[in-house]
């Protein structure tokens, strides 16, 4: 397979977009895609999108999108919970790579909060075991409550261990300009935040939202001279059982952990060299989980790099969520994965303000769908 | 890319499947393709699937058949409505050819018959535009309806002169095992069938059902001494507008002619070499749509070559619908396009019986989502 590259970015604020509609936000940010590529077409198109069928009884999402855009050709849409957006990308590089095509646009996008609170929280829980989990009646959140409470009583961490994850996601969201909750925490909001399903309180929790968010892959060989190609050099995609009490432990993320080392493989890399971290915070201990089957942080010792203040894009170690990750940017569940390929590009090419990381050269990104069922880890390089 | 060939093949019978799950009709296709290929392993897993999330309350399937069938490699669906059996063919085929892994196991899988036959209209009415189509009220069979209606008008066919595809496929189920309705039909009984939306009455409409279809791709050079393995020639994909009123004609499926020429120009071959072609007959009209866009009828003709019996398995010039297609194998949405691919090979093993194209090498498949909204087109060789 042929090395490919990333040669534009796009993406719509993450917002309460009522007046838009889906297409119209996924148009948006495969526009601003194109406009930043100074390209004005693609070979083909993958969009990544969750809920569609179930909340805006649209789908069929791909053609959609394509007539949106004015396109004809190939276009499908690739669905894996909230990680749909990584798969895309991921569906996208393939395609590119082979030589079938000679670029690929792909879009996440979402639109969420049309729908009422009850509905959006029984939607999600369609991420989960239908036959085994939902039918019990837990809901998503309680499933990631269930982890946290077992993993802060194996690892003997207190819930204010897990405020520096909050914390770090929302001071780096002030400088995003597409982020939901662009505003700064402190550690006070956080321990008086509503409690959601214990131990997970309102500010362990990422919000959902309106948006879509874009990437133009080629092969790398011919943008070679262009200074903002962003080289995409490692890409690996794993499953777990899909009911999180199959597992032999509900605290390891077996898929995490392939998917990384298939990544890392490819791109001939090792922890220490990845400068900073998009991952999913969807509940903030998701953060340790991420950290740990990553190779930043041993098991269970997650939380005490966020307490070493070794996360922040200033001085951290690995530095995670630098444009305010699934917590203050928000959680349009399928356009998430194709949020997190473009702030890298941000990163990698310096745009980030206040919340860039300097020097930055190699970044990852890696999706979560379901309660770690899914699990996709892409590493990008600056050229 | 490399060329790439299928191995084995494996289905369930489109059925009333009340008693079994999504995941175990899957599982049942995909461990029946392995055993038909005589191997015990795949590198990555491609479902195929429209309704889940709606009708079963289960997105992320591509985790629930892969944790089902105990994989824990890359595992994702794709969704194109009633295309997505062979977009996920597709995604399997690149993945494949490019390198990127060795053998790809493909299933196309849906459960519609445990959900009240309203619930079923509304949930496929989301193939169609869900703001400027459904919006107007109509359903799915209602735009099918519109077309026939306009097309009968406009080159002058009465409703009996697409009697021949319905009776054609019917009369091929009954030597399918795996089919929904294998009984033949006669012209009385099709002229006097309820009527729908007319003119589409039941005999023009294809039926419901459960069921899962899976094929292994792996790369051609490794099985050339398997007497049994099939290359597929050729892939097309392309899409249209999403609403039939945005289209100049909406008696033309522009999709299915850019699919059919990028296949064909892939396989190096002409509509004449092709020895059956497994169509998309949702409704009888799309028989004639489908025919003419690939080059085996003049527009307006395509009840033409039914009426002169050139349909048929059994001497006819393009034999279609040879295990019975949409209208009488049945038309588990999501799963059709891979039912498809599998009745192909099938036929180019000669494994058909009475139903058999003697002497068939080349077969090609094309399965449409939407009203023609995208279209994906196959051809498989004989090796």
């Amino acid at each position: 397979m042929r090395e490919v590259a990333i040669i534009g970015i796009g993406q719509t604020k993450v917002d309460e977009h009522w007046q838009r509609s889906i297409r119209d936000l996924a148009g948006e940010a495969i526009a601003n895609a194109l406009l930043d590529s100074s390209r004005n077409s693609f070979d083909a198109l993958f969009s990544g999108n969750m809920l569609s069928g179930l909340i805006d009884q649209q789908n069929n999402l791909g053609s959609v999108i394509a007539d949106w855009v004015g396109f004809k050709g190939e276009s499908i849409k690739v669905e894996s919970a909230c990680s749909s957006g990584a798969s895309a990308f991921r569906a996208g590089i393939i395609a590119v790579a082979s030589g079938e095509i000679d670029s690929a646009m792909v879009v996440g996008v979402e639109k969420m909060t049309d729908s009422a609170p009850a509905d959006i929280t029984s939607a999600l829980a369609t991420a989960a075991d239908s036959d085994w989990e939902l039918e019990q009646g837990v809901s998503f959140v309680g499933l990631n409550a269930l982890i946290m409470r077992r993993y802060m009583h194996e690892y003997g961490w207190k819930h204010a261990d897990f405020a520096p994850f909050s914390m770090n996601a929302h001071a780096n969201a002030v400088h995003n300009p597409n982020a939901r909750l662009p505003f700064a925490i402190t550690q006070k909001q956080y321990l008086n935040a509503s409690m959601i399903a214990a131990p997970i309180n309102l500010m362990d929790a990422s919000p959902v939202g309106d948006g879509a968010a874009a990437a133009l892959i080629v092969p790398l060989d011919r943008v070679l001279n262009e200074g903002r190609a962003i080289q995409i050099s490692g890409s690996g995609s794993a499953t777990d059982t899909i009911s999180v009490h199959s597992r032999k432990t509900p605290l390891f993320l077996q898929a995490a952990y392939l998917s990384v080392q298939q990544a890392y493989k490819q791109a001939r890399i090792k922890p220490e060299d990845v400068d900073f971290f998009e991952l999913h915070d969807a509940f903030s201990i998701m953060s340790a989980l991420s950290l740990e089957a990553c190779g930043f942080a041993e098991q269970g010792q997650g939380p005490r790099l966020a307490l070493d203040n070794e996360i922040t894009p200033k001085g951290g170690r690995i530095p995670i969520c630098t444009r305010g990750g699934l917590k203050a940017r928000g959680h349009p569940v399928g356009a998430t994965g194709m949020y997190q390929i473009v702030e890298s590009v941000q990163q990698l090419r310096g745009e980030c303000g206040e919340a860039q990381v300097e020097g930055a050269k190699i970044g990852m990104a890696q999706n979560i769908g379901g309660s770690g069922a899914s699990i996709l880890t892409h590493i990008l390089r600056k050229i």
